[in-house]
């Protein structure tokens, strides 16, 4: 049973974990708090790769304060040597008392194993305090950790008559500014922004995070590792002198048939490109999905593109999570889908289940997740 | 400026005009309190026409202790005789000190008369008081006092990807049971249903209020008169032996060019006929709403139709509000819209004003208006 103080600081190492959420990828967002009787004497949390971890900013900050102390920590401990020495092991070395946890970390280097060395040392250990909160904050990480993919939002800005553009392609703007200022939090706590050529060439986006914006959804000045920005274009439809391809962190994802002289203008300009299998003619983007895991650790990713690629993505069962943007207006029935989606049948129809519904200025935002997807069985099994 | 305690006894007024909800057509909801110092002595509404009104029933409660109290009441009294003596000779006679009145009676037969005659008579007026939520108990009388149009909602039950139906039409159930409820409340509380031939043909509805889901609403046993159920025809394609022709209060609303031969078969059915002239081969609706305010006194009417009907009265600037019923589903990209409503260019989009949202079950209800309609320059102009 949870005690109200272990929910009080770990509710408090949570908050800490979150200064890490735009910055930690690859790895996990972590918070610790080192508490002796009812005082707070360390915290800390993980800023990002190849800095020390959470539990060890609070144990220096405790110092010898830590020993009989209660270490609360976001993550279970690592028990690995990575880039930096096992947190279990400093927990034992400061003699803390007693650890509690909120995740349990899949890195299958992990797994149960740095709970285990904590009870070996005679520490008490305390699990399942504030899991769901805190499996949420890693949502990605753990399902990379778990599947090899990344955590998909599929983010659509629509009408309240289910339009994303007029049949021009013309959309600007549909939603209002609070509503925009959201998406900037979604793309600065994503490890890479997700989109198709079409939607490159409508508008000229480069879908870096606005900072202007962002601080406005997220006060104080939060540290942002820039996301991968990736564009599926299976024939280069998009030219190297695009805007998106100006700056550094874009990707382009491409068909493995295409030939060198042709990606070399990309390269020229420091973009990676990332060559797939072709699945019906186009990239496969599950093997992208994968590849990002893999090979770049990408835990988050937000996916904003027009009805084609989010349609695909989504036949292909690749969206986790759908972030809805509905604007108070009507755009008509002529207007764009949310996505290319051919039903024919009510029995065909796909039951979300709406996990937030808020107002952002006029508009409301709703997230949603597919009802019955493998993550969510994946979920469940793990819970 | 309202006073608290003016405010606490109209909100009761209010509460026993909304006993009327269902039943007044083509009254409006009107209820009345009578208090002396700080104790109620008499209330009362007005149950439906050619029943007493609800100051009469409010001052026979109190009796003779309605000398020198304040009446509240939700509406202006009347002055003229109706099927019902004027009321504001009523409150005269009873010799009470002071009235207190939320809305105005626009009707040209009353209008300021009422609040005159209790003026000239020593007693004490107040008025404005929650002058805005009793306008919006009878929204549908006011305006077609005003203009000789009933208040027209659309109700429209969609997917989260704006459609309505499948491609076939097929449409059983978008929503759940909550949300159909709820629609049994706009229903009896309308004067007339309207919808067409299109969604007839498709579902065999018969479009009355079921009282069994009207109990989930709305608690108790409430009064109510049925309303009529129009159906828009111009080319007589519903059957007279339809189910929807089958019990009493159906009108049928066809040309003016239809012969009286392939009228007869309705006419002998017991069903209302209604001939408008033509508008581009079609019905002309403004007619047929207009009709229906002089000649039935309706003030309220539910359109609940497919997208070709609605999307006409909306290009014809008929609708007043929207209630939608939002389900968390998404039907396709293939569906039916909201309303058939062609528009090339984002500055032709239509922006609405959401009045209010809310949860019913897993579906969400959004009450609407266009912006910058007629209707609110009217109600702008009047309030």
């Amino acid at each position: 049973m949870m005690s109200a103080v272990d929910a009080h600081w770990m509710q408090k190492a949570l908050r800490l974990a979150e200064r890490g959420l735009f910055a930690t990828t690859p790895n996990p967002r972590v918070g610790a708090v080192v508490v002796q009787g009812d005082v707070e004497v360390g915290a800390g949390w993980h800023p990002g790769a190849g800095q020390p971890h959470a539990e060890v900013f609070a144990l220096r900050a405790a110092g010898s304060a830590a020993k009989g102390a209660t270490v609360y920590v976001t993550l279970e401990p690592c028990s690995h040597l990575g880039r930096t020495p096992p947190c279990a092991d400093a927990l034992v070395a400061a003699q803390v008392a007693r650890v509690v946890v909120a995740s349990h970390d899949p890195n299958p280097l992990v797994s149960g194993q740095g709970l285990a060395r904590l009870r070996a040392a005679g520490i008490d250990v305390t699990e399942g305090v504030l899991t769901a909160a805190a499996d949420a904050v890693n949502i990605g990480f753990l399902q990379r950790m778990r599947t090899g993919r990344p955590w998909v939002r599929a983010k659509i800005a629509h009408s309240l008559d289910g339009r994303t553009a007029m049949a021009s392609g013309e959309s600007f703007w549909i939603t209002g500014e609070a509503a925009r200022a959201d998406v900037q939090y979604w793309r600065a706590r994503s490890c890479a922004v997700l989109t198709g050529a079409d939607t490159l060439l409508q508008d000229q986006s480069r879908l870096q995070v606005r900072m202007d914006l962002l601080a406005q959804r997220w006060p104080g000045h939060p540290q942002v590792k820039p996301p991968l920005r990736c564009v599926i274009d299976s024939q280069l439809r998009v030219p190297p002198e695009h805007p998106f391809f100006a700056e550094s962190s874009a990707v382009l994802c491409t068909l493995a048939s295409q030939p060198e002289r042709d990606l070399e203008p990309y390269r020229a300009r420091g973009v990676t490109v990332l060559q797939a299998p072709a699945l019906a003619g186009k990239v496969d983007i599950t093997f992208v999905l994968q590849q990002l895991a893999a090979q770049q650790g990408v835990n988050e990713v937000l996916l904003e593109a027009g009805p084609t690629l989010i349609g695909a993505c989504f036949r292909h069962k690749l969206i986790d999570e759908f972030i809805f943007y509905q604007a108070p207006r009507l755009l008509g029935s002529t207007g764009r889908p949310l996505m290319d989606l051919p039903l024919s049948r009510m029995d065909e129809a796909i039951n979300l289940r709406v996990t937030d519904q808020r107002q952002f200025g006029a508009d409301w935002r709703i997230m949603a997740r597919v009802e019955g997807t493998s993550t969510d069985e994946v979920n469940a099994r793990t819970r």
